[in-house]
């Protein structure tokens, strides 16, 4: 074994992504193996654009390899994590055991279905390009099969979009339904009428984005019911199927239920400490466990109190600045030094909510409209970090601005190494033995 | 029922759309249904690039409903066409029977693994997007595994691509994985180094790019060696399994096999008429089947043999003039005029190799090398319909060629409406097993 210390970070996100470079950089001896399972990293705040057909995958997501590319003392390992063995100080994963000096845990978060995990079947969430393209491919084949269906009920349910959750990944993913149905695809069919289509927030809350001032709540409301959105607050969704979602007594029919309402922390090394009810760890001020002081948490798998005495939110700006301040930490350990805590400094925060409108606040300044929106778009863009994404991504959003439309609406067939036969049903199999025999009226007979 | 004619294309490839667009802008009374399983159209000619990495697939596809949305004449139906009904005069799909006057069959073609169809579970060809990204996934993810991989051979056989096939898609993926382990990754590895990878192209005949003139069949010779590639030509596989390729006594052990050896038309109304050896209906030289002259046949899926009395290849010209042609024959036969026999004017063939290296003949003009690329691209740029695509492929390829990158280096998880646990294995459980707690050395410890 070589004298080196070991340095092994699990996830490539915010905050793995800036205290392995933090760490690369620094002058003391570490060996830093960077763990993901995926090749890519992600711009997780533009996810809800390649689920809704704004963006390609590829815009908002680049190889972790590449950003690591230039420290020659960090190693990129593609595997699954499985398990931290915290005394043989090794972190298993599916391709063998690595070993570490120090750890640190930056694995984010998943969706929760708050015990009824089987709703995500028919429910997807958004954390990943696979859920992004899969709600994308969703949304677009219930427009195909509204256009299909013979009977008005089974069009109806096509063409209903239920959006659980209204936090900002709900807000901002039915305004961009909304926004797609009004203008986008508003042309291409002739059977259905898109903006006819039925869009539904459903918040259990009283108001959309907690924690947002009322008059900027206010205004997204507003915003959204311009894009057609029905807001629903205080209702609790009590029941989800492949029909639609029960609301107590209430029912929607819709083909289309999209999942925002929860996450919960990776479970990696849940058995370390002490987590709070969606799992995130317990960290010390100085973000390392309480019983294991080499091992460091952040991002969304941390729970740390702010100011407030509220946790800090699931945010990649808290991410990137406990990121930062754990390799400060780890460094000033490796050097003997007193570790210092962690302060997050808010700047603010911000969500879209369609075409040309936003809200934002950082402490007593609030803004809305189209300028918060330009707003919104160049903090969006600049943190793209890698030129290429930037200018093409900034290129594009002109364009759909411009001309309203989304280029990435493309309902791409599952990636498998199987190849199929022309004759074998790709997408629509489970539709087969429903619509066998059917007649379909041909165009212009209606 | 309507006394609008009613027209059925199947299929939204060159041949198709071409006459769908032609015969909607006709002043008769046409009711024009086009028939896609996909809700995209492709331009094949680069598919290769979103194999290797190069594209998105948004940038070589765009939906069929825009290209169409102009003419209210036109319907589109996202289905699976499933078999004709000459004599009722409908279509089968998936979403019932669609009434047709005339037919269009531009269904295309597929790979052919010539009766070894089992073989396309390891060794995938290229003809849709998911083929694409399969691909890509599959050479991207091979590199990862040479760079965890125990021992030297199993290494070995993760960086050793073996590509069938030594016709333009053969050449074109061949030069693309040169270039991608010679550039693009080389300097992103650790334990490995890319530019060892061991590329091989297998042509069963006796030279690459066959039609080409000799000259420009040795040119591509020399520029795949350029990029590291061993041409095998007279070499036959003789079996594929996950492990590698056998030709004959000979064997290669290689992990990653790639098909661009043949390909077979669509089985679509086959019992129509009489097919050639690889399905293709042999057509009237007016375009239509000899017992059913209200169907058409064009692109892939046709047999129409050129002036030199060999069959016309495979390729986006024919398709293009075919599906003219055949559009305006239907016209004829509508307005009781005579049709016309179809004559294909050849423009010429390009291929491209790699990195500013191309074949281009046409006539007896040949040019070859940086030039050809050049030509190749202005040729590939142009016919991408759409603008926004043009603009934003030049853009990506100017980049990468001046900064030997390639921004779409994501492999991407499945699109599936199953939402996965952060514990659950992704790409990698069939992995597992075989690694599970094998032990990974830390960085710097080699």
């Amino acid at each position: 074994m070589s004298d080196r210390i070991k340095v092994v970070i699990v996830g490539a996100g915010f905050a793995g992504l800036r205290a392995a470079t933090i760490l690369a950089k620094a002058p003391d001896h570490l060996d830093i193996t960077v763990v993901d399972r995926r090749n890519h990293q992600l711009f997780q705040p533009l996810l809800y654009q390649v689920a809704t057909a704004g963006l390609s995958p590829a815009d908002i997501s680049w190889p972790i390899r590449t950003a690591l590319r230039p420290y020659r003392n960090v190693r990129v390992l593609m595997a699954e994590a499985k398990e931290v063995d915290a005394e043989a100080q090794q972190l298993v994963t599916c391709e063998g055991r690595v070993d570490f000096d120090y750890l640190v845990l930056a694995c984010g978060s998943t969706h929760s279905y708050f015990g009824n995990e089987h709703w995500s079947e028919v429910a997807p969430g958004l954390k990943t390009i696979g859920d992004a393209t899969t709600i994308r491919a969703k949304i677009l084949t219930s427009f195909e099969r509204a256009e299909t269906a013979s009977d008005i009920e089974e069009r109806q349910a096509h063409m209903t979009f239920v959006i659980v959750g209204g936090g900002p990944t709900g807000v901002e993913l039915a305004g961009s339904v909304g926004e797609l149905s009004r203008f986008t695809l508003s042309d291409d069919f002739r059977h259905i009428d898109p903006r006819q289509a039925r869009i539904i927030l459903v918040e259990a809350g009283p108001a959309l984005l907690a924690g947002y001032h009322e008059s900027l709540q206010r205004e997204a409301v507003d915003a959204l019911e311009g894009f057609g959105v029905q807001v629903w607050t205080s209702k609790k969704v009590t029941d989800v199927d492949e029909n639609g979602v029960s609301l107590g007594n209430e029912r929607v029919e819709a083909k289309t239920v999209l999942w925002a309402a929860g996450t919960k922390a990776s479970g990696l090394g849940r058995d370390l400490g002490a987590t709070d009810r969606v799992g995130r760890l317990q960290v010390n001020d100085d973000l390392s466990l309480n019983d294991h002081t080499n091992i460091f948490v952040a991002g969304d798998q941390a729970y740390f109190e702010g100011k407030d005495g509220q946790p800090l939110p699931g945010i990649a700006p808290v991410a990137i600045q406990q990121g930062k301040h754990l390799a400060r930490n780890l460094l000033a350990s490796v050097r003997s030094q007193p570790r210092t805590p962690f302060v997050y400094f808010d700047k603010g925060m911000m969500a879209t909510i369609g075409r040309a409108a936003a809200v934002l606040q950082t402490g007593r300044f609030r803004m809305s409209g189209f300028l918060a929106w330009v707003a919104w778009s160049v903090v969006h863009i600049f943190f793209l970090i890698g030129f290429r994404n930037r200018l093409l991504v900034s290129l594009q959003w002109l364009w759909s601005y411009f001309r309203y439309r989304r280029g990435a609406r493309l309902i791409a067939e599952p990636t498998t190494v199987l190849s199929s036969e022309p004759s074998s049903s790709g997408t629509h199999s489970s539709e087969n033995a429903r619509a066998k025999g059917r007649k379909v009226a041909s165009a212009g007979s209606r």
